[in-house]
């Protein structure tokens, strides 16, 4: 089957791309001397998963997912080591205990006292770590807060460690920008381990991690493991940032011409918001991408700066770059969108048309979307 | 089952307002005279369909898709005269020509004289309608354009008429901008059937329609059907331009509190972009909801202007609104989140919980999404 053949929009993986891309991050995190437990929330994908944590010069404890619809799938594929990585409340917890029955090993977080006392009293807590702001002010108890001590004491026996995520890591621009924002994940989550600790509690994990962090961090002393994620396949606003290359965007949408407007190097094809989502990361960039970036069927730059410039439900508006020599396209001609944001665009499918950096479809992969 | 059970995040359809909004629309299409061939794009249901083409003072005639997969399950139930609104492509019309011998009498649209020369020479091609340009800009031949005749000739027997679709009647502001938009749809339309005919042509379908057209237009003389669909469900930004009443939002998400911090007056929200969607429709708008309206879990505007102020993967963050007394939140209490744009957020989902107006699930009606 080729890219040809395939019903559009549709989503396409090219393998050699992603695994450059895991390559560097186990290079990195690798060097780094911790392991590496990454975030599936953008890949939603066995297939993926498998090739995440194998064979790499990194030591890997599982995954990390971001619904509890990922933490069933893996489990039933036999990945049992799970961190969900979304604050917990009562009711998922019931389902967590019902995962970790049935042979599950989910570990969840929390920043709350009441949701704390209530795991600490469940007959089968899970593993919980409490969950850490380290600036993104998001989720997450502040390092020096009070509460922290008094939500260890009412987690007990159930409480395995810390956790915090960097999320404003997105908001960098430059390096040394990142350097401190890792940085300052690290010492956050350090700190409080050392305070759970010089309280006489357990605090095993040591949890941080967002792709810019792991991969721009120059230590993680007193950390245990790292979680990124949509390193595995970049998008046009991870490449804006320097956390993938520009050309280690694995994740692009597979789309036909519909109508074309030649005089005003104008197409329309039928990858709109839907296949594409409305994300705007690249947005706030010195290179805004509208809804996508346009390149040829076989995924090459040839297009110059030709964007989705307007996305409608099915229909993407496409203003060629009027500054590059191209073909002249037809209604049925195929091409590719990188996006804004690899897991808001992958989530719009529900599998992968792998390819080897051609244009035959080597494998379909499935995703498990939804909750 | 109460939605106080459901996990979450999910998808609430509050059954007495969709049903509202299906007579406010009947009425206004009904005293237009023309027939309502209601966009299943946005519901995406067959029950839904049932509900929009049954037993009101409108004459239907089949409906309006915008996927292949749409046309194929709305087929699959019964519902077999609809129209595909996208443009079509050669590899796209074998599918439709598979339907169609299964039974179906799905009718296509191009805007292209090669596309329709590949139609007019197709064994079986389906009934296939013209797409105009009434000022969009989007697809469609402008009214005037030389290139009509040649597609009506190119298309042969196929040619069923004209279609076309005021998408900028989102862009009005005012009854009186809207009823302007609605009339420059039905004047293009009509301009174009009376041309094809005056060539000798065929043109039984004149077809128009956007749910803002459909409620300010002030006659539709020469138009045959409107193609209205967001109507049926309405949003924030719908009620903003006037297309359903403020309290006219048939569908908002369920979501539980996953976080909070009094101090800030902020919740945080297991529902972020993937479960509302990126869009930011009221941005443009005079009453800008951030990525969502937040209600009470009974579907009331209790908690004043609450807004998800930011919107991450699997994270809503809810500025609560400091002029309004409400009870303290605490982590696992359920809200609802009003959206942008019913169809971006109800594509998030696989299904509905159908409400009455309380908080008792009385029926799941599954979706189709995907292509």
């Amino acid at each position: 089957m080729m890219l040809q053949d395939l019903p559009t929009p549709c989503l396409v993986l090219d393998r050699p791309v992603l695994l450059r891309n895991l390559d560097a991050m186990a290079r990195a995190v690798g060097r780094l001397g911790v392991a590496l437990r990454p975030h599936m929330k953008t890949a939603k994908s066995i297939d993926v998963a498998r090739l995440a944590l194998s064979g790499r010069e990194v030591r890997t404890v599982g995954i990390t997912v971001s619904t509890l619809a990922e933490a069933e799938y893996f489990c039933g594929h036999g990945i049992t080591d799970i961190l969900y990585a979304v604050g917990i409340t009562a009711q998922k917890l019931e389902q967590v205990a019902k995962l970790n029955l049935a042979g599950g090993d989910v570990a969840v977080v929390t920043d709350d006292p009441d949701t704390a006392s209530i795991i600490g009293a469940h007959p089968r807590p899970p593993r919980t770590l409490i969950e850490i702001d380290c600036g993104e002010g998001r989720g997450g108890v502040a390092a020096g807060d009070l509460a922290l001590l008094d939500i260890g004491a009412r987690l007990g026996n159930a409480l395995a460690g810390v956790m915090t995520h960097a999320g404003h890591s997105y908001a960098g621009r430059h390096p040394m920008a990142m350097r401190e924002i890792a940085e300052a994940e690290r010492a956050a989550a350090v700190l409080v381990a050392g305070r759970l600790r010089g309280a006489g509690m357990a605090c095993p994990i040591v949890s941080v991690g967002s792709s810019p962090t792991a991969l721009h961090a120059r230590t993680l002393d007193g950390v245990t493991e790292t979680r990124p994620g949509v390193y595995m396949f970049g998008d046009l606003f991870q490449a804006e940032i320097g956390t993938v290359a520009a050309d280690g965007i694995a994740v692009t949408v597979l789309a036909s011409v519909i109508g074309r407007r030649p005089a005003e190097r104008r197409l329309v094809i039928d990858a709109g918001a839907m296949a594409l989502s409305k994300d705007r990361s690249t947005a706030g960039t010195a290179n805004d991408r509208g809804f996508g970036l346009v390149l040829d069927v076989m995924g090459r730059r040839s297009l110059g700066r030709s964007l989705v410039g307007r996305a409608n439900q099915e229909h993407g508006i496409v203003d060629l770059d009027p500054a590059v020599a191209m073909p002249e396209f037809r209604v049925g001609d195929r091409l590719r969108v990188a996006p804004n944001h690899a897991c808001l665009t992958a989530a719009q499918h529900d599998r992968y048309f792998v390819v080897d950096g051609d244009d035959t479809v080597a494998a379909i992969w499935p995703r498990v979307n939804g909750w």
